[in-house]
């Protein structure tokens, strides 16, 4: 390890290396709340110093782990074999704002918000919407292929890059896709680079491609008996020829968070509630609305309507995410996806695996994606309740994938999911994903053990 | 070869074999009209026979040129090495037909009109739509990426695929992606073989991601002076709000192409056409349409105007292919792109190289995308012209690349642009390409010399 930081000290001046525990401590966890502090932090501001860094890495075996602001929930940002954090988040320049191609071409420490703040002027914006977006980086949004609500009609972080430079864990620099929206020349390095989290290249440069700003935004709400009667109002509403720009839905334990902190906001008896966002024209809003407002007529639905204040409404829904860190601050959060139609199958699953292991949990999500955020709110302190709620998520991926779903809609496998891949992949396409890895990476230097082992 | 067909034989019944060269001539070609008889060709049914010829195959180490239904324009699927033809056409089955999930399940034989008919009585579509539509297998679609006119809205095949099953150049049977809109478990391997142009897997099944139907269409054209301002609308055209669903672009000698056979269908003096399609609800295209219309004012403008009858409009642009196959049998057909605010440049360099090189070339595509298929208009029996031709077209891509454009948007590089390839993707790139092809297909059996040699 000397040796090579005498090395990296010849590439990177002091202020941008950290070895001081101290200082190294703040790039040892993300939001999956584990704990490996890195023996060295470096903040590279070109590509060819990220190359170099690889290449030093490569020749003495250190481990590197990028990292972009440690949003993350699966710990894919966890430097868990030490070695090198690698923070990109001083490569901070958007290179090109190109608005009449519709293209931003940025480096990977951009935040997301930065990203939306520079295309919003023209008109345009970068549909990847995940919770973090003011405060995580586009390196970490493509990374993890980031989606969040809005993802139901504009599609996750792979719909919207058309090209990148990276830096693979063999050191080379790389150049793939393309500045236009169309482009068939070789194969889709783009995409693969895409959601590996980290463990094939290192990117250092992403070309966005941006959508016009919607005209106008409008927002419903609609309140419901049960999950099954909301989630029958949610297939009702995908076979819309009009797709939502969001449809989120809280089941009967997210609103009973909300009752306890804002008691007049929800009927009495709601046991379940979709948010449901619209935009275009605002003739569009309005034929959206009734649209929707119509299929969400059912024996189960209470009430339905518009509300003028959509603001107010995402606060609602992003007041949850802390009210469930003060119930459960180390709750066990998953991102599971599900078919829409069989989201009342698993959501009655839910309930019934959460009586069997006595694990309380609270459901909500993107429910256009049938992509429904399971909470386990338990106390890592509770042994005896962390060793119940294992075997309670091991039933629940079963589920899943019994249900023909995948395990991640959006976070990604990092280490925390690194147990159950195999639920999901067979052994001969995982086999052909470890041979992927050792093309990029032959010395097993990027991000190491994530995903996979 | 005799053991190989030998064996072959004990896997598939006569019906199903073709050896006679008679029989195989009509499996020698693609729409390159490049003829490469293959020494057999094979008709699987399922997975597992596809998979047990592949290993058949890498044992006696025959080449094996994967096929839909040979509508591809850059070769390919054209066995240039002999060995195989495997015919996926008889791999007709759709699996699932599930709109409430958006989702149809089918075989790679299956007609993209097929699936069209299938989704239509449920309100959906799925979105790629090449010009080959009625008569181009979704297993084609695939391998090429394939777009269309709608691309400009709608994207291209890699945006409405959510999973594969496939049959590696190695002979394993693995299954990439998911069943629902989001998902990031492991490396998108669903990307990666789309597009891959049939070097890297087999395609055996695609879960395909519906889209919903528009509830109307309306169509509008406008005329312009010249290349430039038609340009210069189509940048104000993309900038707006809207999309259109289709922005078709005809240049000089498209309309005079047009004119030759219908002189009564366009103004005397438009120098360059647009063709737009809008699609949403009637409100929605009342909107569209006049804010495009305002978008396609500036000094060139002839005149502008919404059309009534849709379906004459696009036969108008279906039958501008055969004119140029009239006139030019074996024209040079490319499909470059590039970045939209460099349109006029490139006309106008087109335009030079034409008068240069004296050769006549008819310009015309996806203008919201960037992407142009220049005809070059050659007689191939004329060996001075073709020539010239080359050389010409050699500066056409050198012209795109400089432009920060690719050489192909939808047809894909196959045999006919591979000298070209490396003008776009740099050596490293390639590289790494060439040995992701090495994991997937040790032995060069998938499609050898395709891409790249």
């Amino acid at each position: 390890m000397s040796d090579f930081l005498t090395q990296l000290n010849s590439l990177l001046p002091p202020d941008r290396i950290y070895t001081d525990p101290v200082d190294c401590y703040a790039y040892a966890y993300d939001n999956s709340q584990k704990i490996y502090p890195p023996d060295v932090v470096a903040f590279p501001l070109t590509s060819d110093e990220v190359q170099a860094i690889v290449v030093l890495c490569n020749i003495h075996k250190v481990p590197l782990t990028p990292r972009g602001r440690g949003t993350g929930t699966a710990g894919g940002s966890v430097p868990d074999q030490g070695g090198i954090a690698l923070s990109l988040e001083r490569m901070l320049r958007i290179t090109v704002v190109d608005p009449a191609n519709r293209v931003i071409v940025a480096e990977p420490g951009v935040l997301n918000q930065t990203v939306q703040d520079t295309a919003k002027p023209y008109g345009f914006f970068w549909p990847p919407d995940p919770s973090s977006a003011a405060y995580s980086s586009i390196g970490g949004n493509l990374a993890t292929s980031a989606g969040g609500p809005h993802a139901v009609k504009y599609g996750t972080t792979r719909e919207h890059v058309l090209g990148v430079k990276a830096v693979t864990g063999k050191g080379e620099a790389v150049k793939t896709g393309c500045y236009t929206t169309k482009g068939v020349v070789g194969y889709d390095l783009t995409r693969l680079l895409i959601g590996s989290e980290g463990t094939l290249a290192v990117i250092t440069e992403a070309t966005l491609k941006l959508t016009p700003l919607p005209q106008a935004i409008g927002g419903l709400v609609a309140h419901f008996r049960d999950d099954a009667s909301c989630a029958a109002a949610i297939v009702s509403i995908m076979s819309l020829s009009q797709t939502p720009s969001a449809l989120e839905f809280l089941d009967a334990g997210s609103l009973n968070l909300i009752r306890g902190r804002f008691p007049e906001m929800l009927p009495a008896d709601s046991g379940a509630m979709l948010m449901i966002e619209v935009d275009g024209s605002p003739r569009e809003i309005t034929e959206s609305s009734a649209a929707i407002l119509s299929a969400c007529k059912n024996d189960g639905l209470l009430q339905a309507e518009c509300v003028l204040d959509t603001i107010n409404l995402w606060q609602m829904r992003k007041a949850l995410s802390p009210l469930l860190r003060d119930i459960a601050p180390k709750k066990i959060n998953e991102d599971v996806v599900v078919p829409i139609t069989t989201l009342p199958e698993f959501l009655n699953g839910l309930s019934k695996l959460s009586s069997q292991y006595q694990v309380s949990n609270v459901n909500l999500g993107h429910a256009g994606n049938g992509n429904i955020h399971v909470n386990l709110l338990v106390n890592p302190d509770n042994l005896d309740e962390m060793n119940r709620a294992e075997k309670c998520l091991n039933e629940i991926f079963d589920l899943v994938i019994r249900l023909n779903g995948t395990l991640s809609g959006e976070h990604g496998i990092g280490r925390e999911k690194r147990a159950y891949i195999d639920k999901e992949i067979d052994i001969t396409t995982m086999t052909l994903m470890k041979d992927i890895k050792r093309v990029f990476d032959p010395n097993n230097i990027l991000n190491p053990g994530k995903l996979f082992l």
